[in-house]
C-alpha cells in the first residue's frame, strides 16, 4: 500500500487503485492454504476492497480465510467493515473461532460484535471464552451501545495512586509493545477499591522525581461519567473539553474503563447514517444486498405496508368526491403533482426540524416558534408554486377557474406541509418516537389527506365555473 | 457543570438541566458589561444550551458578548457551533473584532470558517490579522474542506532531527501549558529544508538518553499524505491505521501540518448529515430558521420548482388517457397509491446502494449485480402490495377487474421503482454527480410516469370489461 516517492525520500502513501475482483484472488489463495500470502494479500487491499472481497467470498472459503489468519489479524479485518458485515461473518464461523477472534478485540468492539449476534450464539462465543473474559464481555455487553458503558474500553493503563514513578517508568517500558497499541496519554489511578482517584497525563513522567508516588503528579478528582451517561451527553462532553478519552465509573465510583473521544464520533457518524436510512423507509437494521434475499423482502415490506394503508386511507377522500371528479376530469392530473409537491415541502421543513432538534437550535416545546418560522416560508413558496401550477393548468386547459381551484389548493396545501413537517419531529421526539423513522409517513398521509380535500372541495364549491 | 459526588469522592459530571431562556441571561449580563459573570455564565450552560442561547441573542447584544470575552473563549466558544451558526455569527461582528477571535482558532477552524465567509469579509479579516498568519490563513483556506490540506492544522510540535533530546524536553517543560492544548503524542521532525523525516513518539522520550539526538529514537520513514487527498481516502487511511494523526507534506515533501483523527472522523459525520438534508430537499447549504426569510425560501424554492417541473411531466401521462379516466374514474383514487407507493420502495433501493457504495461494498460499474438483487426484492414487495390494493379494489368498487389492473400496476411498478431505485445512485455517482441530490427527484419522475402509464394503459385494454 505505501510506495517510497524518491523525490521526497519520505513514506508518502499513495492510495491503491482499485483491484479487479478481489474475491476471486481470495479464494484462491484460500485454496492454496498458504497463510502468509492471504495475510500479505488482504494488507494490500484498501479497506473498501477488503470489505468488497470477504462480501462476495463464499462461505467455506470466508471460514477457511478467517481461521487461517493470526486471531489478531482477523479482528483487525472485522474492525474495517460495517458492522452488520462482521456480524454476519462471524455468524458463519463455528463458536471456537469465533471466540479466538473476538478475543482479540478490544472491549468496545467485543460489546459491538456480540450485541449484533443471536443470543444462541452468544452464549456459545462467551462459553469459548475464558472465564474471567466472559464474565467481563457479559457485563459490557449488558449495556446498550448508546451508553458510556457500551462504548467503553477496559483495556487501559492503571496503577494504585501510590505507585512510584519510577515504577510507572519501569512497567511502561517493559510492556512497550502491548502499550503501543493502547494510544496512551494517560494512564489512571485508584485506590484499593478500585476508585478513581487520579488522572497521569503521561508527559508528566518527563519532568517528574523518580522515587515520588504518582499520586504527586496527578491530577486529582479527574472528571469521570457515569456508566449510564447517554450518547448525546457524550457527544456534548466532548465538544465541550479536548480530552481524547474520559474515564467512565458506575454507581460506587469504580473505574469501568474509558469512553475515547473516536468512539463517540463513530457512534455519531453511525446515528446521522442510521436517521438517512430510516428516513428512506431501511428500518429494523442495516441492509446489505448480501444478506438472505427473504429478510431483506421482510424488512422492507414491513414498512412498505404501513406506508400502502396510510396512503389507501388518503386516498378514500378521493373516493368521497367521485362525482366531482367525474364532472371535471382534469382535476385527476393535479391531484398526484399536489400530492407530490406537498411531500415535497413537508420534508424540508422536517429535515430542518430534525437538524435544528441535533444542534440544540430548538426544544421539543416550542411547536409555535416552529410554525411561525414556517408559515412565512410556506406563504412564499406556495405562493411561487400555486402560481406555476395555476398557469399551467390555465394554459393547457383554458379555464382559469381550474388555474384558480388548483393554484389555491396547492397554496394552502404547501402552508399545511411545512407546518405539519416542521412541527411533527418535535411532537414524535416529545412523546419518545423516532422522528427519521415516523415523520415521513406520517406527514405524506395528513398532507395527502388535506390536499385531496382542498382540490376536491374548493372544485365542489366552484363546480358550475367549471364543468 | 460539575458536581462532585460524596459517595465516590470524584468528580463524575452530572449533565446540567436544561435552562430556561438562556438568552434573556445573556442579554442581561450583556447589558451589565460584567465579563467574568458572562464567561462564568456561558461556561455554564451545556453546549446546546450555548448554541441556542447565542441564536436567539439579538445582533447587538452578540457583538458586545463576542468582544468582551476574550479572544480565546470567543474562539472557544465558535467551535461548539454548527459551522453556518458559526458563519452567520461572525459576520454580525466587525472585521477587527473577527480577526481577534480568528486569530485564536487552531488552523483547520480558521480555514473551516473562513471557507464559510464572503470573500469581501474574509479580505477584510486576513488584512486585520497579523502579516505572516494571514499568508499563512489564506493558504489553507484556498484548500477544500474535503482534502487533507484543508484539515490539518499548523500547530505542531516540530524540531530539527538533529536536536537533541535533553534539549526537546526541556523545550517541552518551559512551554508546558501552551503544549497542552496541542494534545500531543508526536514531535515532527524536519531536515533544513523542512522536509518530513521523522515522527518521534513522546514516550520514547521517557527511556532515551538526554545527549542523544532525537533522530536515535524517532520513527524514520513515517507514513504521510499528500495535501491533495481526498477526504474517503482519509476514512480509509484512518480505518487501517490506528494514528491519531498524519503528518501532511506538499508536492516537494515539505511538512504542511498534521490531520487529526477528528477532523476527519467529524467531516465523515457532516458528510453523512448532509446526505439526509440533501435528500430530504435542503440544498445549496444549510438552513437554520434563525436564517433570513427570503434566503431560506429561496433555497428551498429553487429544489421545489424544479421537482413542481418534473411532476407536471409526469402527470402528463395522466392527460394522454384522460378518455379512459372519465370511463373508470375509480382509476383515480389509485394513481396517488401507486405513484406513493412506488416512490416509496424505490426510495427504499436508493437509501442500500447509497449505503453500499460508501462502504465500497459496490462499485459504479455493478449495475448488472445491483439490478439482479434488486428485481428480487421487488417481484416479492410487488406481488404483496399488488395483492393488497388489487383486494382494496375489489372489495370497494366489486369488479374484479378493476382490481387486476391496479394490482398488476402496482406489481410491475414495484419492480420498475427498485430496479431504478437501485441503479441511479451508481449511475449519478459513476458520471461525477451527487447521488444524495439526484437520485430522489429522478426516481419519482421515472416511477410516477411509468406507473400512471401501466395503471391506464392496462385499463386502456381492458376497458370493456372495466365499464
Amino acid at each position: 500500500m505505501s510506495e517510497p516517492i524518491s523525490a521526497s525520500d519520505t513514506n508518502t502513501i499513495e492510495i491503491s487503485q482499485e483491484t479487479d475482483r478481489p474475491w476471486e484472488r481470495l479464494e484462491e489463495l484460500a485454496d492454496a492454504g498458504d497463510t502468509e500470502s492471504l495475510t500479505t494479500y488482504l494488507e494490500s487491499l484498501s479497506v473498501g476492497d477488503q470489505a468488497l472481497a470477504l462480501s462476495r467470498t463464499d462461505e467455506a472459503h470466508l471460514q477457511t480465510v478467517l481461521t487461517s489468519l493470526a486471531g489478531e489479524d482477523a479482528a483487525e479485518l472485522l474492525r474495517h467493515l460495517s458492522e452488520s458485515q462482521a456480524a454476519d461473518i462471524v455468524e458463519t464461523l463455528p463458536a471456537e473461532d469465533a471466540a479466538a477472534i473476538v478475543h482479540e478485540m478490544p472491549s468496545d468492539e467485543q460489546a459491538d460484535l456480540l450485541g449484533d449476534l443471536d443470543a444462541k450464539q452468544v452464549s456459545a462465543i462467551l462459553e469459548a471464552l475464558p472465564h474471567e473474559e466472559a464474565d467481563a464481555v457479559r457485563k459490557l455487553t449488558a449495556y446498550s451501545d448508546d451508553v458510556a458503558g457500551g462504548l467503553l474500553v477496559r483495556e487501559i493503563l492503571r496503577f494504585d495512586y501510590s505507585t512510584k514513578v519510577a515504577d510507572v517508568i519501569s512497567t511502561l517500558s517493559e510492556n512497550a509493545d502491548e502499550f503501543r497499541d493502547y494510544d496512551v496519554q494517560y494512564a489512571y489511578l485508584t485506590d484499593a477499591e478500585n476508585r478513581l482517584v487520579g488522572v497521569l497525563p503521561m508527559r508528566n513522567l518527563l519532568f517528574a522525581r523518580r522515587s515520588d508516588p504518582v499520586a504527586d503528579i496527578m491530577i486529582a478528582d479527574p472528571l469521570s461519567l457515569r456508566d449510564d451517561t447517554p450518547l448525546d451527553d457524550l457527544i456534548d462532553f466532548f465538544e465541550t473539553h479536548h480530552f481524547l478519552g474520559v474515564p467512565v465509573v458506575d454507581a460506587e465510583g469504580k473505574l469501568l474503563g474509558v469512553v475515547h473521544r473516536n468512539a463517540v464520533d463513530y457512534e455519531a457518524t453511525r446515528a446521522a447514517e442510521n436517521d438517512f436510512l430510516k428516513s428512506q423507509g431501511i428500518i429494523g437494521g442495516e441492509e446489505l444486498r448480501t444478506m438472505p434475499l427473504f429478510l431483506r423482502a421482510r424488512r422492507r415490506l414491513s414498512w412498505l405496508s404501513i406506508n400502502i394503508l396510510l396512503n389507501i386511507g388518503a386516498a378514500a377522500v378521493i373516493a368521497i368526491y367521485q362525482d366531482t371528479l367525474e364532472k371535471v376530469i382534469a382535476l385527476a392530473v393535479f391531484l398526484p403533482i399536489i400530492s407530490d409537491m406537498s411531500g415535497c415541502s413537508g420534508n424540508q421543513a422536517v429535515a430542518v426540524s430534525m437538524r435544528e432538534l441535533s444542534l440544540g437550535l430548538i426544544r421539543p416545546t416550542e411547536m409555535l416558534r416552529v410554525w411561525l418560522k414556517e408559515v412565512s416560508v410556506g406563504l412564499i413558496n406556495g405562493a411561487a408554486l400555486g402560481l406555476l401550477v395555476a398557469i399551467v393548468a390555465v394554459v393547457w386547459d383554458g379555464n382559469p377557474y381550474l388555474g384558480l381551484v388548483v393554484g389555491l389548493a396547492l397554496f394552502a396545501n404547501t402552508i399545511v406541509a411545512v407546518s405539519i413537517g416542521g412541527t411533527v419531529p418535535l411532537v414524535l421526539k416529545r412523546f419518545g418516537f423516532d422522528p427519521a423513522v415516523a415523520s415521513g409517513p406520517l406527514l405524506t398521509t395528513v398532507t395527502d389527506m388535506c390536499g385531496f380535500f382542498l382540490v376536491l372541495g374548493l372544485a365542489t364549491a366552484m363546480l358550475n365555473q367549471l364543468i
